[in-house]
């Protein structure tokens, strides 16, 4: 157990004023956390594995600050460990463009996860720790340990209450995840002021219903060797992921200590004046580090972290020998490279292949390609036999003692939990060695998980939502299930792919944009019936985002369309194409993913849906977003109804006949006018 | 204790033989949870209080059926007890428009919640049970009980592992809701198979870790006394809710009784055969009740029922006349009006008055209103300080013994739960009373939130999510904080108001509207930054949804524009009319909600959004959506900034001259076309 020096104490203190420091000069910010946490964060960095000139050594321990707004402390801590956070990086808290924003932000040296949005860093913090698991049980080797991390969360109160963090430590205990140590910050104190008005369930008796081992550490402020016990104590226990709660004063030091004053507003001047002075530095000063405690974090941490990564190093080279394919295999994942052409495993379709629900098209790429890819883990949200997620003889991701798999499995019973999913899959893409996880559920269900599902697109973990059951077409459940406003809350988000694949070959497509993207997480909704495989489809060209899939010349109106309405567009095109009485020119555009569309150029973009021609959007979903694209929009604007998927379709009139009626009204309407496509705008 | 006869469990066969029957017709349903559950269905609804004819009598118990897939067993034991759900209803079970939908809705009659989308009715019970605390506490009187209903909630494992669930069930527990009595379906199965594979965690240890009290019953399959007594036992207990978990089989009676097969899928014919020979009844036949199940509901159920009611009604009248103003407020409520001119209580505003926050608005309206409205009840999930939704002396809602309020308070201290928050405002709505319950939160959270948004809106519950903090504006807080989506994400969703006021009218104008809507949910979007009231805004304009707020004749660009960047455009459009060098006509429209603008009459909108005039949105969100209005959108496609509010407006160059040099890209595009408003497109 290691002995605390009065230098530990000066570095604990250093920490506090460096945090306060921060807030102070932005005038903005979270001091109370940061003050209350330093000392249980000296003891848990000082045994952590890191080596700050490589950031990404796959063996690493990991360190996730769940409460994201406490990240001053953070910031000292990676400035002190020697980061690329230098005092100036310090002194730029919460200013346009810092390093040091006002939350954690994945991508910057050290940060393992961007955190703040409350009990996704703790979920995230499981995904981690079931990536290791996966990792070890698939690369570890006699004498070759490549991997033996730990993860570390530091969470509040406000992490416990989230409905996120239930469900994901529900599952971490049922997994076992004796790698995983959270550390709960137990200060009384939230925004509304004491936790008594709210939060007063027992929250160690609830974490051992969960499986997990539960520890105490009455005085988190001073008593360093309690608390290290703690730690060793947890990491010792490999059977149970463990939560250390550990009494805090919020604001320790500040004059307001103790209340909920200091936990989101900077002390006052004389507050930190005062403060300083408490804790020996001239209150005059700001910024300061005293040498002994770079020397301390240098001697204790950063140097054996360099010299730890050297050995793993040698070990790995050694491993490359011993273990030529696996350790060929590991070095083109840590290098986050995909196997060379992984594609040529995705099914394509021919017009003559039988017709498919889409879900099952995507449970057909699974099965290619999950042997090419040994970063692909997955699951379903207690729905595989629906969502189709799981390849035949996949291996459960199971603690081996229960008999239902072991940690090499990659796929995952995530029961009931899409938000939980959702995290713990952002957690486990943000480990590296290049993992692309996915998660099934029903495409509503994935608004459940919206907390998680955004946060993957501002972080760029490249995850994967298997979204079926994607619109009225799964019938009998119901409006409950049917989602409407779903793909246009999600193509509304930055940096996601939302794909909506029209037949097979547009599944193979949006799989491989989704594979090959390295910053940007998909969502592909599918359908529960089946669809036509296409004339005119194609990888390549469904690749592009939207493409044209049935051409004439001179059209009379453009169809804009996605998923399970594209067929019903080129089937009704066809029928006014050879009608007699009312012969209509309509070409037909598939737009699988809006978002990979808006990246081709303008020039693609106004050769699909040109000026001078009506365009017409035809999904049964939302309106709402169409206008972008097109002029006139046959949707749904109501929620659905519960009957089979092919009632839902006839009750919404999207059927041949319907829908030619709606090409009719719109050719009729426009009559005359010049048009001009709605793409055909200024760049703002 | 009741006592048990062969008619009770000749009626426990019927109603499983009703609900197997149901599932075969429309061959799609759950079978499996009505088997199980038919006996604790039974022993509940035989003590239940509730009055067929009057299914919306105020003291009736509420029950909440949470694993609402399992809704055939429902609507069986609906049609029992005499509610408007006949044979032929059975028989049309998950037919189009008929009222046995896949999953149960609210406004059926007997149906208390919409339900289905698992963990949200055991939420709402919450609400519920929240709801009749409050509702005693405030009108009964010695020797007038208006109030003393419990909730009865069904659950399953699915609902157990939601996180909402866990969010919900915390705050009861704090909340010592003796009212609520969960049952819990312990069947081990769900969709993927046996729980084993991913919950295995102690429920019941948790619960008791929320404050629950906890109890079992061993043989839910046939032992009704057991359960009886543990239900009895549960009401006894006024100071906590209780969770009842009771062990049955899945799919009682099936050959494939206590597997998966039986979740959801209907039964074989020669299963269903096999099943009613086993129960006594023919196995020819469907849909079959005994007269003696029917006098049983009638003599134990439904004729207590009515008594009980009438005998209500006589106390009512009684207490009209001791009691004439609290009186007079019950039976206003009870008939769901608003007190006359309750309106007349919103604050106005000059131009000349301050410039503000609306999140600062929003709290001058509601200092202004709650007193004028005992209905309104609500609270933040911990961010009062921040969402302002407090107002003066309000009392906490907090069990008495804890001296922190009391039952008959009307601010609830959520806890940092948004979900939990959501579902439990849609079941305060549910229990009627013309109860508006409101909820703060920052708008970027909402999204938490967004399965209970989305069944406030299918279900038509008038609730009121106060989503302060809306933009780029909150400023240091950074992009996780920072909404971009979720304007758009809740605009395209059916049945909803998206309010985002730009001054202090707009801000009443939107409480107006929210509070007056009987059937449909709001989120009024709220500034942290000041904005300056307006010329030309009033809460009559605004309330038409959109608005002309600065007009000139003869526009040369119209700027289509909410909340906080309204000023901005009338600010820039100004500046355009007195400039010398750059002189430009520029109108102004005000769009603070598109559900309600929608909803305007086409003369109308065109008259704000004609043809031959170029519009430029404007708003710092996501530009999907504004297509469906505009033909250029300013707005921002990416992530927000950590810095300081108006230094993210600068930098996204939401200032005059920037959006000045939109306005001239804009002009000079559009340059001699003839352009077509948006709107002017045929309705399909």
């Amino acid at each position: 157990m290691p002995q605390y020096s009065d230098i530990d104490r000066l570095a604990i203190r250093t920490v506090r004023v460096l945090s306060v420091d921060q807030v102070a000069s932005a005038n903005s910010g979270h001091p109370g956390a940061p003050l209350g946490l330093a000392p249980a964060a000296h003891v848990v960095w000082k045994q952590l594995r890191l080596n700050p000139s490589n950031p990404n050594w796959i063996n690493r321990d990991r360190f996730v600050l769940s409460n994201g707004h406490a990240c001053a402390l953070l910031y000292s801590l990676l400035h002190l460990t020697g980061y690329d956070f230098t005092l100036d990086d310090l002194k730029h808290f919460r200013q346009l463009n810092s390093k040091t924003p006002g939350h954690p932000e994945y991508g910057l040296p050290g940060i393992e996860l961007t955190t703040g949005p409350l009990g996704q860093g703790i979920s995230n913090a499981v995904g981690l720790a079931i990536a290791q698991a996966n990792f070890a049980a698939t690369y570890n080797k006699p004498n070759f340990t490549i991997s033996d991390s730990y993860t570390f969360a530091f969470l509040g109160d406000g992490c416990l209450q989230e409905g996120v963090s239930s469900e994901a430590c529900s599952l971490a205990g049922h997994l076992q995840l004796g790698n995983l140590i959270a550390i709960y910050d137990d200060n009384q104190i939230s925004i509304d002021g004491d936790t008594a008005v709210s939060f007063t369930e027992d929250v160690l008796k609830r974490y051992e219903a969960y499986g997990w081992e539960v520890l105490t550490v009455e005085k988190g402020d001073d008593d360093l060797d309690s608390f290290s016990e703690a730690l060793e104590k947890a990491k010792a226990n490999k059977e149970k992921p463990t939560l250390i709660k550990v009494k805090t004063i919020i604001g320790y030091g500040s004059l307001q200590q103790g209340t909920g004053a200091v936990h989101g507003t900077a002390l006052k001047p004389d507050d930190v004046k005062q403060l300083k002075k408490k804790f020996g530095f001239d209150p005059e000063k700001s910024f300061v580090v005293p040498q002994e405690v770079y020397d301390l974090f240098k001697r204790d941490i950063t140097d054996p972290g360099k010299k730890l990564n050297e050995e793993w190093d040698r070990l790995f080279e050694q491993y490359q020998k011993d273990y030529p394919d696996l350790g060929k295999e590991l070095a083109r994942r840590l290098n986050g490279d995909l196997p060379p052409n992984w594609d040529e495993k995705l099914p394509t379709y021919k017009p003559t292949d039988s017709a498919l629900a889409t879900r099952k098209l995507s449970q057909a790429v699974l099965e290619k390609i999950n042997f090419e890819l040994p970063e692909l883990i997955g699951g379903s949200a207690d729905l595989t036999p629906s969502t189709l997620t799981r390849w035949e003889h996949a291996i459960d991701f199971q603690p081996p003692s229960t008999g239902l798999g072991d940690y090499s499995g990659r796929y995952i019973r995530y029961g009931v939990r899409e938000h939980g999913m959702g995290a713990i899959m952002n957690g486990i893409a943000a480990f590296g060695a290049n993992y692309r996880p996915f998660g099934g559920t029903f495409l509503n269900f994935v608004s459940y998980g919206a907390g998680a599902v955004r946060l993957a697109a501002l972080s760029g973990y490249p995850v994967i939502w298997v979204a079926t059951h994607d619109s009225i077409g799964l019938g009998e459940d119901g409006p409950t299930h049917q989602p409407i406003e779903t793909l246009t809350h999600f193509r509304a988000l930055p940096n996601i792919q939302v794909w909506r694949p029209a037949d097979g070959n547009e599944v193979s497509a949006a799989y491989k944009m989704s594979i090959e993207s390295k910053h940007t997480p998909s969502i592909i909704a599918l359908t529960r019936q089946n669809v036509p495989q296409l004339e005119g489809s194609s990888i390549t060209k469904a690749c592009k985002g939207g493409y044209i899939i049935h051409d004439v010349e001179d059209p009379d109106v453009i169809l804009v369309s996605t998923g399970s309405e594209v067929s019903l567009c080129v089937e009704t095109a066809k029928k006014l194409a050879e009608s007699v009485t009312n012969k209509r020119k309509v070409r037909v555009v598939s737009l699988p993913d809006f978002h990979t569309f808006n990246r081709q150029s303008k020039e693609y973009q106004l050769s699909m849906l040109p000026d001078g021609v009506p365009i017409l959007s035809v999904e049964v979903a939302a309106t709402l977003g169409w206008g972008n694209y097109s002029h006139a929009h046959f949707g749904i604007d109501r929620f659905g109804v519960s009957c089979k998927g092919t009632g839902a379709f006839k009750f919404f009139d999207f059927v041949p006949e319907g829908l030619a009626k709606r090409v009719e009204k719109v050719i009729e309407f426009y009559e005359g006018r010049k048009l001009y496509s709605p793409l055909n705008r200024p760049p703002l």
